[in-house]
């Protein structure tokens, strides 16, 4: 199965449009565990084994991992290992070169790690996201309209009329279509959203920014909508999930911020 | 020393401006050296002590480690430590994400590596990349104007009359002095290095693309110029330099290939 059919079948069997950003970060663990590197596996497989019955994805931040270099790679790896391989997983690296070197990230991904797929940054271009994208059977999401305040730096600029994010989305959705190729748009811009879901119903778009950002599930859900209801989005949260509470029942508070979040998506959602 | 004032010594000390691109590929290497990882470090420890007495920088592309995973990473943190303290290095890796994302990436090569300098990559804005510059003693080289065919998708963009890379050269000039930020601007566009050298002749440029790519040599140097000759640039060279043989005398080619470029540049280069 390609991982477009994979993401699918992940929402319709759960009945969830959840991501959970694993970005993990050791100095806001519970303060029972100890203060080292293993704790964020610990950490992990809690918050896994806590959330994969409500969620259909999980995002991997590889900073929160490169951070602490080898080790923090060799965790980052056992935790892809500890997702049921029914879960569509995100390798959230940003990563965007010249096609050579793009093609050496796509391997490091696709094939030394086997996610499902890769968030890519599109400024370098086509050639930059090619090699992505030349792995038919995973799914490349390329940044169109971030969640954070800087997506006011550059994004919006006006281009002969029209915002650059835009231009972004039009140009770069013909290098591959929606089984190969979807777009990160921000929860903090529903408006927005709702535009670019208006030019295209089947493109996944991968949204960050309910939480802690601020964004809003409501507006999130409904901007989404297309007239196919077709449900093409990750709605990702990881802060309020992750750090749900810093006590023994870390696992327990993160299950429950998890179902209601997922319950608040679904007040918005049919499944087909 | 900050890392400035060490790239200031090293272009002046060895007299080059000369970046090797330390982009080693295991299906390129020299036929008598066994196809197994441990290649990457014999090849790049020769390449290394074969071309350090001729250039002022190395840069490592953290795609072609990151291809093999973890021993990869090994590897690379040992090229690293193979690098003599005088000579300036440069984390290739165009990271950017949102604020504290960005700043466990900065964490990652400035802390855990000790880099002197990273790429990154502007498309996120502001908040995405001052968690680099917030490493005062180090530098980052921001994504302009880059030396692939895909710099023609979005980076010439006309925004309100003036290409893409334009803004981002000027708003992004205002998050950083010359000592903490410079740019990335492709050989390959001479006309377009010249007029960002005339805006601002304290900047380092990172000038990727003589050699495989096709940059000139003379147009890139002449076009760098500023009225201060100042010698603000960079020359990367990677795959013309580490694949100059495939004989068991690679690296008595590559020095040769380093001297002829270093020789190349200094044509037209004074250093003050």
């Amino acid at each position: 199965m390609n991982s477009f059919d994979k993401l699918n079948s992940a929402i319709k069997n759960k009945q969830s449009m959840l991501c959970v950003g694993l970005d993990t970060d050791l100095n806001k663990l519970p303060s029972h565990l100890p203060k080292e590197l293993d704790s964020i596996l610990t950490f992990n497989k809690a918050i896994i084994e806590a959330t994969y019955a409500h969620c259909s994805s999980y995002k991997i931040n590889f900073a929160f991992y490169e951070e602490y270099g080898i080790k923090g790679i060799e965790i980052l790896e056992k935790t892809l290992e500890l997702i049921p391989d029914d879960i569509f997983t995100i390798a959230d690296a940003k990563r965007g070169d010249i096609g050579n070197t793009s093609k050496s990230y796509a391997k490091a991904v696709f094939q030394e790690m086997n996610f499902d797929s890769i968030t890519v940054s599109p400024y370098m271009g086509k050639d930059s996201v090619e090699p992505f994208l030349e792995f038919t059977d995973k799914m490349v999401f390329s940044l169109c309209l971030t969640s954070n305040i800087g997506s006011r730096d550059f994004q919006y600029l006006n281009v002969e009329g029209r915002e650059l994010y835009k231009h972004v989305f039009d140009i770069s959705r013909n290098w591959a279509d929606a089984t190969n190729l979807g777009f990160v748009v921000g929860a903090t811009h529903p408006s927005e959203l709702a535009y670019l879901r208006s030019l295209d119903e089947e493109r996944y778009f991968l949204i960050p920014g309910i939480g802690a950002q601020g964004g809003d599930i409501e507006a999130t859900i409904k901007a989404n909508f297309g007239s196919k209801n077709l449900n093409r989005g990750l709605i990702n949260s990881s802060r309020q999930i992750l750090y749900a509470s810093s006590g023994e029942d870390f696992s327990e508070a993160a299950k429950q911020v998890a179902i209601n979040t997922n319950n608040s998506i679904n007040e918005f959602v049919k499944y087909l």
